[in-house]
């Protein structure tokens, strides 16, 4: 089963648009892990159980891991641990992974071979020979940076080109001609809600993974309008620190539980 | 001392513009290194042990260690060797990160504190803001992607904005607006030597990676007589497979000496 495939069986039968973002800050844990040497992938673990009913996709966050010495080793012991306990939930390496060919290769090895990553977010500043080697990886997902969600992507994502911004541009490239496997996927912020129906105007039924709710100040309901597909589905919409630190006490598990439950729940009024 | 005044004396000292990047692919190692499990590191430091002399910096491409299991710490291990048996030349991690905020200032740790890089090349698609926690680290080095050395370089980089290609905008962006520490770079290919010259003009005196020269083709004299500055320096001109791999047998470090000493004479030539 491709990733695409696996996440449109997910949209189905979890009734949910909802990725649940692992960006693990030990500055953020609750008590109990403090000294804990596995904490990094222990508290992943606890949020992924307590919250994978309403998930149609888990995106651990790879530099919250690579700023600590053995966090790769947590990493993949984490993945393995969602695709073991959770093995219909797609997991997204949010790596935003960008080089040329040769090296690219080895970033692809990492993600999908390494890691066991379903999908990888990428870079596409640096073209089309960057991304093959990830593309050739057809049963797997390549999820492309296009309008992100911080202020800075009015820097360079919106200068004009020929009349449209440059992100518009790269969309239309990538449903048009890196799509090809039909294995493609954006990422588009969920703070510019208004771009969102003109890249669903674009790219067709191609996934989106939105960003940007909660913390950095996203609208649902006006993500859920402007970017759903005829059939309420094609998007992931993420949400990180609005779960992973819903409550720092004793309580986190079940209070990520019920942030997620009350995230899927809103995006479903809108679909 | 800061990565550019490291940079600069370094080019004066060892009389050199080369980078030498380590690029470490086990698949065309010498055979002392089949089943070595510190294959990585070991062969990348007795290349660096063998072309310090002719380096004005070292680039290890951190994919290549993390595609395997257990590369960072070989990667640790590395840059902790360079920075003590040749503490004269920096070190320049190649690993095109570029993220929100909050994200970017775990991949600062990442480069700078975990792995103890002097410098870091970066990926400006994002915007200011995923550059800030890189900058503020105004001691180390951000090198930013401008201009690739890829044939991909094309499908973004060259779009035109306000009559002059993307590149261009966003190298006039980072030398007028962040790099107000002086602590920016730009990796600009050997591949495209004529617009070397056009950058140069909109830069002044910042440093410039170049990669390309080699494997890639980019042409030595034409980099140089382009991209240096007035007084004959302001380059990084890397190569990695060409030196890497310059021999397969056991001569292996003698013959990346000697390819490193040809193409530092080589580049001084045009000067």
């Amino acid at each position: 089963m491709t990733f695409i495939e696996k996440l449109r069986a997910r949209w189905r039968d979890a009734n949910s648009l909802l990725c649940v973002g692992l960006d693990p800050d030990p500055a953020k844990f609750p008590d109990r892990f403090v000294n804990d040497e596995d904490a990094l992938f222990a508290f992943c673990r606890d949020i992924a159980d307590a919250t994978a009913e309403y998930a149609c996709a888990f995106k651990p966050q790879i530099a919250y891991f690579a700023a600590h010495n053995d966090g790769e080793a947590q990493l993949q012991r984490l993945i393995a641990h969602l695709n073991g306990a959770h093995p219909d939930v797609p997991v997204i390496l949010d790596a935003k992974r960008g080089d040329i060919g040769s090296t690219a290769q080895q970033y692809a090895r990492e993600a999908f071979e390494r890691f066991g990553a379903d999908a990888v977010t990428l870079n596409p500043y640096m073209g089309r020979d960057s991304a093959d080697p990830f593309l050739q990886y057809n049963d797997r997902g390549c999820v492309f940076l296009c309008h992100t969600s911080n202020p800075g992507a009015r820097d360079f994502q919106e200068l004009m080109v020929d009349g449209a911004p440059l992100y518009q541009h790269i969309a239309r490239t990538i449903a048009g001609e890196w799509n090809g496997d039909g294995n493609c996927a954006l990422v588009v912020g969920a703070t510019f809600p208004e771009e969102l129906k003109v890249i669903r105007g674009l790219i067709g039924e191609m996934p989106l993974l939105i960003p940007g709710v909660g913390a950095q100040g996203g609208d649902v309901e006006a993500v859920v309008r402007n970017g759903k597909t005829a059939d309420g589905t094609g998007l992931m919409i993420n949400s990180s620190r609005g779960i992973l630190y819903a409550a720092r006490g004793e309580g986190y598990a079940e209070a990520a539980a019920d942030a997620a439950r009350s995230l899927r729940d809103q995006i479903n009024r809108y679909r």
